[in-house]
């Protein structure tokens, strides 16, 4: 009986125009995927088609590396991903197109107003009939401080503080109106049921917010809320407000590790493990043999200067000159960073563990970010989700491609179906809205 | 020839569940609209069918009344725009279901920050193929202070401050990048041209802004922007930065004095008087004969508690108890507003002119919020269409309705073949863009 496997979870990270740095520059890559609203729509039915439990969308309010463009650092004008649509009035778009597939995107707490959130995913998953998520994240990239009338970062524990209070401002704001608020009674002329209206009247160190939400409560009860920080506060934070987890993670211990702690955690915040559905990113290269795989690869990473490759590490080396480093020597030591932690020390782990170079570590950071690559058959690929799902290490994994559409359509119409064909991942949606699809509970009222 | 005559701009203002304070309660009115979007596209490809230049939603970031209904006010109960779908998510969703009307939804400058304003429209700019307006206003309503860590409304003449410098930003940051900047090179790796790239740093008193922005140009260079403020200040505003201006308007003369002083004002800012479209608000009241048409206003009229009237004008006499007041007395005098002056302003003149009781100003308010409505035949109103556009009262007239959909229908599909036939309203759109449509310039890039 196929319900008796565990069935992973998939989430198509559509990380435009490409997360290998020279992805774009790919014969078969279509580079107008980063601002052309008919590509975001053709990948979304695609991966509906597939049975992705959810799209998703990362997020800055900058253009990464703004710090280096205004130095006049050149090498930034080879990165690809400079420019994109901004990704909740994407959602809204993609909702009219589509009809099974969840749509997450990531908003961040350090340059919003809750009740601006809280609005705008509620009406997404209105405008999707329930399939909307919310990707609560505090704001990684230090560029994003100049556009918010700051000279420098927010601090990190200042960060995630302002965060968890975010959360309980908009969750709170999202149970505004009960089920059945409005009667629409025409006789009595009555429109509302004061009964089922509840101010929130926050007053906490960051929000002062009385509300009600003037949105009603929405077909999910609340709207899916994603995280993705893997720092000591991220984790903290993920264990008490996420249905969802995106992490990196390229060792399947470590992942198993990741998985127990976040799960672990859940208890004291009066959750169950379950509640939480915890999924690594995974870059697919998929070949006929491992040869033609790894022959793909490299064709990749040829297309990849290493200045570049060194430039986009630059990201996870604040403090340090890095280009002051031998490319050959290596990976130098790195001060404490105030954004990006996990990732960074996630990089810092590889290199001693490999014992890699400078250009080694760069290479492969622009080649995914810091998460897995898989480079293989369909079996194997196939194979290592399964085991990871199995073993615990995921609950289902966010495939993120080098460049779109090619790559992103090999994993869904060769990978998936052998997924499928193993009995561990859906041929047909299960439910409507992203709760059911993920199998998570709809959230009671705090006023229930 | 027909394009000798003027033509008439018009705008569908969706302020759906209806405009009219008890237009709900009509048995053909459909309550759902507020908060059911498939209403919204339903009303949105009406509107496309009949030519409309755009559609149009006011927004506030709160429950209207949320003070009145804390010191537990029941009449509020009776009100029905408490809820409905968050605009901008609203309109890049409508984009998708739609081809070449405008989407302009409302913005507030007092509780965002510009450089997520300036994407979010920018983005649905791109959805849309250009067909993108921003509303933007300094909020109105007192009670979205309680909303945004305030205890107070912001002071109105730091609202206005505060809304120029936001402009600047929002279109300072719609120019960081000139057409044709993303290269796209896959033989070199370059990705853009840093030559076509601009930092906006802008440092002023409100804001401080990097930017660039990262969104590419949008199609229509800047979405438009439109202006609803006819205060002093608001006019000021207006003249500087408006392609479109909605405004209240119930008497001819006043209609011409505000239409030439604002048109006047324009050259101080480099402009012309023809770059601003201006578009007073109307609402229809529609039957064969002026009798049925009367009969039908006061079918409406009758559907309205005098209680649930006079609470709804108490949002215009802060700083008065309205409800100490005699409901057959005169309309008392007002304390100076911090909000919607010059509506209140108007609501003032009314009552003096035609020398009303309280609560014929509280009832004549509830029907269309101070706006103008127009009760009688098809022809009458074409008419005094007619008459208002070739007498420069009006560039065009933004359509508000009753209730919805019946009204809306009802304009649509037998007042625009009346100004059809008169040759004052196209019969297809001439352009792809709102721009082409309102025939508005693309603007040039600040760094042309």
């Amino acid at each position: 009986m196929r319900s008796m496997k565990k069935q992973m979870k998939l989430g198509a990270f559509l990380s435009v125009p490409g997360n290998h740095l020279a992805g774009w520059r790919h014969p078969d890559a279509v580079p107008e995927t980063d601002m052309d609203f008919g590509w975001y729509m053709r990948l979304a039915q695609m991966a509906e088609r597939a049975c992705y439990d959810t799209i998703f969308f990362q997020d800055t309010a900058a253009v990464g590396g703004s710090d280096a463009l205004a130095a006049g650092d050149m090498t930034r004008t080879r990165l690809s991903r400079i420019v994109k649509l901004e990704p909740t009035a994407t959602l809204a778009a993609l909702a009219v197109g589509t009809s099974h597939i969840g749509l997450i995107a990531t908003a961040t707490t350090t340059y919003n107003e809750p009740y601006n959130i809280a609005r705008r995913f509620a009406t997404i998953d209105h405008i999707s009939n329930g399939r909307a998520g919310w990707n609560l994240v505090t704001s990684q990239i230090e560029d994003e401080a100049g556009n918010f009338n700051r000279d420098e970062h927010v601090e990190h524990a200042l960060r995630y503080e302002r965060a968890i209070e975010f959360h309980e401002v908009v969750t709170g704001l999202w149970d505004s109106w009960d089920d059945g608020a409005f009667l629409h009674d025409k006789a009595s002329g009555v429109w509302f049921d004061a009964e089922k209206m509840h101010f929130l009247n926050h007053r906490g160190k960051h929000f002062q917010v009385r509300g009600p939400l003037n949105v009603a409560r929405s077909p999910q009860g609340r709207p899916v809320v994603a995280q993705a920080g893997s720092s000591e506060p991220g984790r903290e934070l993920a264990a008490r407000t996420a249905d969802v987890v995106f992490t990196a993670q390229t060792e399947i211990e470590a992942a198993r590790a990741f998985y127990a702690d976040v799960k672990g955690r859940t208890h004291r915040f009066g959750r169950m493990p379950d509640d939480i559905k915890i999924m690594p990113g995974i870059t697919p290269i998929i070949g006929r043999t491992e040869a033609e795989a790894r022959e793909k690869y490299e064709a990749l990473q040829a297309l990849l200067p290493d200045d570049v490759a060194l430039s986009a590490l630059a990201r996870f080396t604040r403090g340090i000159d890095i280009f002051s480093y031998p490319l050959d020597g290596p990976m130098p030591d790195l001060p404490e960073a105030n954004s990006a932690k996990s990732r960074q020390q996630l990089i810092m782990d590889m290199a001693r563990k490999h014992n890699m170079t400078l250009r080694e570590v760069a290479r492969s950071v622009s080649a995914a970010q810091g998460h897995r690559v898989l480079v293989g058959t369909v079996d194997y690929i196939a194979s290592e989700l399964e085991t990871w799902l199995d073993q615990d290490a995921a609950d289902g994994f966010n495939v993120i491609c080098s460049y779109y559409p090619g790559p992103f359509q090999a994993f869904s119409e060769q990978v998936i179906p052998e997924l499928q064909r193993r009995g561990i991942f859906r041929t047909a949606y299960e439910g409507r809205t992203l709760r059911e699809n993920l199998g998570l509970r709809v959230p009671a009222s705090r006023y229930a």
